[in-house]
């Protein structure tokens, strides 16, 4: 996470400061934009948009499969991975597109003093897979759908489903609503079908312990998120035996047992 | 180089301290020790030896291709790498061997940390390669060289031709002496045959200097290894067509310019 991976060097060179809605210092600073939003798929800008900071805006689930596009992303400085972008986390490919040139040298120069480079094997990979998808999408020729549009959709009946089960647990859990808005990837309007589920539970109870204790699902509560334990976050990218069988056990929780 | 890492993020849980020849003071400490060394292929060992130190040793270039292996490596943390073991620089992979559960257990938390884990995909094709190697090694019954008997023979080669050109060099420059010695992997008395050549100039001339401008080489001087710059690092693993060029334009060098 952000924080862990900031603190645990101690460096001199910058700190950790916390939840930015909460930052007043009068002093330079960076803040991270994550949009959609780990865990609840929020849609994010900049909150502290004062002089003296920069921003950096982690897109790491700015996809047509995840959310709509609703405009070109044109930040000074945007993280990507190949992670969510096809589901190849094991093969550890993120970019930046960063407008400033000085601090694109400095990203380098950290890259190379730090590792020398990154795996060739893995470039290649990676270059090869985001290479056949991106032309397939631009050749309009092509029948059938798009890598985009089948995961779109895989998203979209993964969702539906996981809302019926939220729905006939009479209020033991219950989903976020994402507005509908229009996407210019595919040109049509289109669902926010996060890759996590933010799932909240009635209140009193302690979702991560609820599912892990009565139904074996393992996800990951709200406090590790800075929120409290009515919430937790479940992966929404298992393989589909894994999520057929996460919506079995779902529907089987009665709320009855409260693991705090 | 470990200097340039160690400072790169101002970390307040070390700082660099320089060479641990001149190491003086009553601290924690931890001593890198580069055994064959780079640049000048010595054998080396700890120097500082007192309480409350701890040291990594850095083997690198403890294969048989460059050094005899006079015993079995068993150092409480020894540092390995893919690149130099086999010539897959390119793949990024490196493996420590640490002793101390506590201390394996803290470098891969720093691993998971700074980037989750390694490319799938380069540790995939390094266990491949290792294990190919490895089983060759293993198998008697395998008929003509194994790999670390070629890539000793091959050194051997490059360095014989490198030490002719030195000798009819008049004394322009010169190349370590290294002690033949027993190696316990090739049962044999081999040669010390480093992946770089520490060359010396005859005294006054800035050796680095004098390799680029009178012949085009690009080598790295002994001021970047905090000796004086009659010493130049020449690298010894070029593709065989560059090696040869190397040859050729180091016969001629006839030590006249002296680009200091």
């Amino acid at each position: 996470s952000y924080p862990e991976e900031t603190k645990f060097l101690r460096s001199e060179l910058y700190k950790w400061a916390g939840d930015a809605n909460c930052y007043d210092k009068d002093e330079p600073y960076v803040e991270v934009v994550t949009s959609p939003n780990n865990p609840d798929g929020s849609i994010r800008g900049t909150v502290v948009n004062r002089e003296g900071g920069k921003a950096i805006h982690d897109l790491a689930y700015y996809w047509p499969q995840y959310a709509p596009i609703t405009s070109k992303a044109d930040h000074d400085a945007m993280l990507f991975t190949f992670s969510k972008a096809t589901g190849h986390a094991g093969t550890r490919i993120g970019w930046a597109i960063v407008k400033d040139k000085v601090i694109a040298a400095k990203m380098v120069k950290f890259i190379e003093v730090s590792s020398i480079g990154v795996s060739r094997e893995a470039q290649l990979r990676a270059a090869k897979v985001l290479g056949v998808i991106a032309d397939e999408c631009r050749n309009t020729d092509v029948k059938g759908e798009n890598f985009f549009e089948y995961g779109r959709r895989l998203m979209s009946e993964r969702w539906g489903k996981l809302r019926e089960v939220g729905m006939k647990s009479n209020g033991v859990f219950s989903l976020p609503k994402y507005p509908r808005d229009y996407c210019k990837f595919t040109g049509e309007y289109t669902d926010s079908n996060p890759a996590f589920a933010w799932l909240k539970s009635k209140e009193g109870l302690n979702c991560e312990n609820l599912l892990r204790d009565e139904s074996k699902i393992i996800t990951r509560g709200g406090p590790s998120f800075g929120v409290d334990s009515t919430y937790t976050r479940v992966s929404m990218l298992s393989r589909d035996v894994e999520f057929e069988l996460l919506l079995e056990r779902l529907a089987a929780v009665r709320g009855t047992v409260n693991g705090n």
